[in-house]
């Protein structure tokens, strides 16, 4: 098939969805439900209560999120009474980033915001932090963000609230977020870990990482879309201002009554993604080093990011110089093959990355970046299915007629 | 079985829901998921992709997304591009209750709130007004607002957003919405209507209630739980400001990763309830009265509140003289009967309700103020079983010895 008249099909959605093969590479964007997570939410839908209500059918509800609620509590090594359930990690974001931080031993409250240069868009917004408030920390050249700058960032002016992604969502690079939570502790800070990407691909237990609050999607680790969870390291802290009022849902904490549905699955999906993690990391690192070798073989002169630190064992993000990012997404979901340029979030445009762009990746080489991220349906027919498509795509372009 | 041992064994849920039959009598805290929300639901688990995601299986998502959005579009007479999908009707009173208000015509901002006596918390706490910028409009002792008390508010002050539900989650009292409406827009006003209770049930047509927002909730009307929406009668009006920030779902006036399932559930539940409205209200309108019969005879002295007035067809709120509501709750509860005392979504916490103050009932009377509510799974079965349970409960209690 010519690329011409398959980009003239290419609005199709049907006709490509009854391609005889799919194979998803984008797990970063969204994981497929689980078996674990389906099965969990199918019986909560059977639950008629409300969890607010006190009679049995509520009670009922009550202990299927109750149950949820200690299995994410074990994913993220808290106590359950840190967990407050949101729909999303967006939400969870919007909710912490704010300087109404309450402390046991009542520390003053954050008055600013630092964010590393490669969070996500949920984060570097600083939502209830004035926008004046919001510092950036420079990630360096390699991707991590740059402690020497982070530490002089500490000390210059008050206690701040760093907000540190576990894993970049585009290029899969870890931060050194224990580093860089000791740094902003012994500066009097409070520290936000985004651990949406890193959660059931490596460990994300609070204690480790050092952070005082945790972000999770259900959605990244298998679970319903639609759920997230912030998470506090301790009872000792505490959102003080709820963003959503109403109701005393969440022991106070957000409003609304509760996706008892997504909850369940959400907690089936920690679980089962926790007890895999180990396992799964070795699986899946080897499919992604596969993936890797394949775009060496078809171009050699390919660039992958990150590739000289530790990365999720799932994440490959790569350019070939020459192919645009969004001329390749196209030509490989013709040929059957979902992946993703950059960042899904932002209603399917195509923009400029900006952790590329923080990382120093010249810009005609990042408008190439494409992301392959694996997860628990992954296996060798998906690697071997997009080597062959990727090997087909790069001989029809001879690199220039798709280049556009 | 004495109540004093049934009272001893109350927590132990597992042994009450495993009572031969249980009758759900509680809609108006949450309904049953109807049949075809759950395969709507279930469909789109098989979905993969994350609606922003520009591949087949991203374009699948999104799909789901719209055609939901047309569905609960139509239930409430808009354009789809007048839907904002939420995690619920409290997300969508959070995100509405402000005084960024943008609208084509360049109207100025409304100043301040003016909410009925009857909101429910989610309503009543005014969100991003400021709380000296909230007003409450009374209401007659018939549970319907004082519409002259509300014109005289409107004249005094300056642009106000009125919110009015459209009917009461405990009482059922549908408020002259559309007439309140006019009296707020001849004053240069805005108007939100929570139609959380209404829809499903009766008309909650933006038009015909004249409202400029509406609030709406899945798992009222037989959705999954989790799902809500924020309507907008016409594309001249909007909220200008999002509550959560961060990629750019909903056209960028919801930020998050879209509760794909959830909304899936809440579309085919909207389209079911819609198609089946006219013959269920009559149908639970019978079905309420004979509950209301059924109580009369076992207690003739028993109180039905605002049976003078307009209610949801399957909704009936009582107190009997001498038995307090969370003794009657769980007595029914323990005879396998789900009822709830007041609104639900506080917790378990049984409180005073703030409507039936409003209303002036005397607290002796409105601290045994029990709501039975009725939907689609309901039949003579469940309202005979009340009857059965109600008698037996009144006898034994020989309204003393239980009225505590």
């Amino acid at each position: 098939m010519a690329i011409g008249s398959a980009f003239r099909s290419y609005k199709n959605t049907a006709d490509v969805l009854k391609q005889a093969k799919r194979s998803y590479l984008d797990f970063n964007a969204t994981a497929p439900l689980r078996e674990q997570a389906r099965a969990a939410a199918l019986a909560a839908f059977e639950c008629v209560g409300n969890p607010s209500s006190i009679h049995a059918e509520g009670r009922a509800a009550r202990a299927i999120v109750e149950e949820a609620r200690a299995a994410v509590a074990a994913l993220a090594g808290v106590s359950p009474r840190g967990v407050v359930f949101t729909a999303s990690g967006t939400e969870a974001a919007n909710l912490v980033l704010t300087p109404a931080i309450s402390t046991a031993h009542g520390a003053p409250p954050p008055a600013r915001l630092i964010v590393s240069a490669g969070e996500h868009v949920c984060i570097s917004k600083g939502h209830r932090f004035a926008p004046g408030l919001v510092e950036v920390a420079p990630l360096r050249g390699d991707g991590r963000v740059d402690l020497d700058a982070l530490a002089a960032m500490l000390r210059r002016g008050g206690r701040a609230m760093l907000a540190l992604q576990g894993a970049n969502n585009e290029t899969g690079i870890v931060q050194p977020v224990a580093e860089a939570a000791a740094l902003a502790h012994a500066a009097g800070g409070l520290v936000v870990c985004d651990a949406v990407q890193l959660a059931g691909r490596m460990s994300c237990k609070a204690s480790e990482l050092g952070a005082d609050f945790l972000i999770l999607s259900a959605h990244k680790l298998g679970g319903p879309k639609g759920v997230g969870a912030l998470v506090a390291a301790s009872p000792e802290i505490a959102v003080a201002e709820p963003l959503l009022r109403g109701g005393g849902q969440e022991r106070g904490a957000r409003a609304g009554t509760e996706n008892v549905a997504g909850i369940a699955g959400f907690g089936a999906a920690a679980r089962a993604a926790l007890a895999e993690m180990a396992d799964e990391a070795r699986r899946l690192g080897r499919l992604r080093d596969r993936l890797g070798a394949q775009i060496s073989s078809v171009a050699p002169d390919a660039v992958v990011f990150g590739a000289t630190v530790e990365r999720l064992p799932n994440t490959l993000c790569f350019a070939i110089p020459g192919i645009r990012a969004e001329t390749l997404v196209i030509a490989l979901d013709l040929a059957g093959i979902a992946v993703s340029s950059g960042a899904a979030c932002s209603s399917g445009k195509v923009a400029r990355s900006p952790v590329l762009e923080a990382m120093r990746i010249e810009p005609d080489i990042a408008a190439g970046a494409i992301r392959l991220s694996l997860g628990w349906s992954s296996g060798e027919a998906e690697v071997a299915h997009f080597g062959e498509a990727l090997a087909g795509i790069v001989f029809r372009t001879a690199r220039g007629r798709v280049a556009a």
